[in-house]
């Protein structure tokens, strides 16, 4: 067990980011609401998955709905508790932490808000090791653990519990459901005793971000290069060094789509990148060929100060490192494959981890 | 207090079907549904409104979305006790008797199969006079009563409870939640406790719809004029005579939505009428004038045997006697035509009673 400050939360944020693979939101918005809310309610306790007791109730929160339209429908924080209250009432037991469903800028640091205002413990760890779009794409799936009960809250008082045979009609009601919220929802979901959280959570997720956070911020102070600290935390790669030359993007289905084109720079001038995106990244297509595919992560850095650029923050001109991160082993089983592999996308290809083609 | 068995079913569903106004679903299909319920688990005690205490908690339940769909997806009547029950469960107070929604082929019945089955009396009343496309369309919302906390089932085993700040949000909900079901969905909603139902529905709904069904049976058996039984019972006027020559029908946000033309006979040869509809039928237009709009009832009655020809059976070649039936006074007034008058309905006219164009 650790408290989590508000200074902590400058590091937790940026580093959500870089494993938000361009989605989960904007993380400087995100550290701003948790921010808020520890200095209200005071820091949070952050405990390792172990210490759960195996009848502990926990509950993940966050929010869903397409990254752009999340950053204009700022939560107050109050539909968040309120989600996450509602589902507690309806389980009729006290919930005794916590956790994020995915990392990302907002979604790696909405669940400390609910922590802070209701004094909760959150739990060290996630249920992808990253962020990904739908809601049944997380490690509880794999080990038939369901999504509902579930409740989504909205900022205008209309709220919603499902209750779904599996995880896919979870994410098919929610999504049509926060479509009609106005493209953005706070939701609680996957809620879990200790024992199913001990084996079905990718663990640890909280302080591997922290430390992604702060070898960015101390690089940069320290006149290091960021990327590499950043590869060095994480075991990733970088795949391509280029400028931003378009980017289109759409809202379709509730999800924020698009691809965008990087014309290459230094080693790499005269090629392409493309990178495809449904909230996420998807795939980094280098002239013609997909070199990086879910499940790893396709995160592209600000070539100067080592920031992750999420999918709405990019534009015309701006100099990114892509990089490549391997994702966690629960994904690269057939089962994992099926779930979030690139054909799940549609994408006809083989996925090759990523340390396959850049490894050395 | 009087007792419903298989045999008044004939009749029920018949005369549901008259109100029902081209919507509510296929009235053969629903009779048999209640009565395999009564059949199984015995007659069904029917309430006046005036012996329910002002205390009591009465459940409405019904089917919805598109009457097309509804009846290639019936429901095999647990799924709506589940509905229902899961509603009670949430109100934690025992529900004292189930109430009908709407008047139509099957949402009339769906309520007999959830009384018989859960041993519970239904209240002789509903909450429109007859049957309406949207969620909020009735009269407690006239009243100011919530359509939520309200429950949906489909047959695969998915569920959702809402809770909404008003009765639009509570139809924009539950139609997408409804159309994800695949079309149709089993729905428990607007819970009411007696002395709310004593102000706020539409009273002796059931006994009127057996009078009507009645009044077409017992016509046929006498070789009378079934219409005019029909006219007789509900104070309803001849509209128009005719052959059915086009109808064009699509399903669209979850409603069956489209048109029918009519080419007149006998006394109206010469002329045509078009109906449009949502589900129900919103306006019959006849050589290009609004002659009956809702929320006054406009029913196709076949010419030959006075029965309902909802909109579903309607086809080619079809002689049917066009019929405008005054609604229930609630709908007449400033806020009631808010709610269902025909600028609602996106028809830029004044309502004008039926009787004020075709009373003598």
């Amino acid at each position: 067990m650790r408290w989590i400050d508000e200074k902590a939360l400058e590091d937790i944020a940026m580093g959500a980011a870089v494993l938000g693979t361009g989605g989960g939101g904007d993380p400087y918005i995100g550290k701003l609401m948790a921010q808020q809310a520890i200095r209200e309610h005071g820091p949070v306790r952050l405990i390792e998955v172990d210490e759960l007791a195996d009848d502990d109730l926990v509950v993940p929160a966050a929010m869903m709905g397409a990254p752009t339209v999340m950053v204009e429908k700022l939560p107050r924080g109050d539909e968040v508790v309120k989600a996450f209250k509602a589902l507690e009432a309806y389980l009729g037991t006290p919930v005794k932490a916590v956790m994020s469903i995915e990392a990302g800028g907002l979604n790696s640091t909405v669940p400390f808000s609910v922590a802070a205002r209701l004094g909760l413990p959150l739990v060290d760890g996630d249920t992808m090791g990253r962020a990904f779009p739908e809601i049944q794409m997380v490690t509880p799936t794999l080990f038939g653990i369901s999504a509902t009960p579930m409740t989504l809250a909205d900022d205008k008082g209309n709220s919603a519990l499902l209750s779904t045979i599996d995880n896919r009609w979870t994410e098919r009601f929610a999504r049509s459901i926060t479509i009609d919220m106005g493209g953005a929802s706070m939701i609680a979901l996957y809620p879990m005793r200790g024992a199913q959280v001990k084996k079905a959570v990718v663990r640890g997720t909280i302080t591997l971000i922290e430390r992604i956070g702060k070898s960015i911020r101390e690089a940069r102070q320290n006149k290091a290069d960021p990327i590499e600290a950043v590869l060095s935390v994480t075991g990733g790669f970088r795949v391509f060094v280029g400028k931003i030359i378009d980017v289109a993007r759409r809202t379709e289905s509730g999800f924020a789509k698009g691809e965008a084109t990087l014309a290459g720079i230094d080693a790499d001038r005269g090629h392409t990148l493309k990178i495809e995106f449904q909230n996420e990244h998807l795939v980094a297509i280098r002239d013609g060929e997909v070199v990086v595919s879910v499940p790893d992560l396709i995160t592209l850095l600000d070539a100067e100060t080592g920031e992750p650029v999420t999918t709405e923050a990019m534009r015309y001109g701006l100099r990114v490192v892509t990089v490549g991160i391997p994702c966690t082993e629960l994904w690269r089983s057939p089962e994992g494959l099926a779930l979030v592999g690139p054909r799940y996308f549609g994408y006809d290809i083989e996925y090759v981890p990523v340390e396959k083609r850049f490894g050395h």
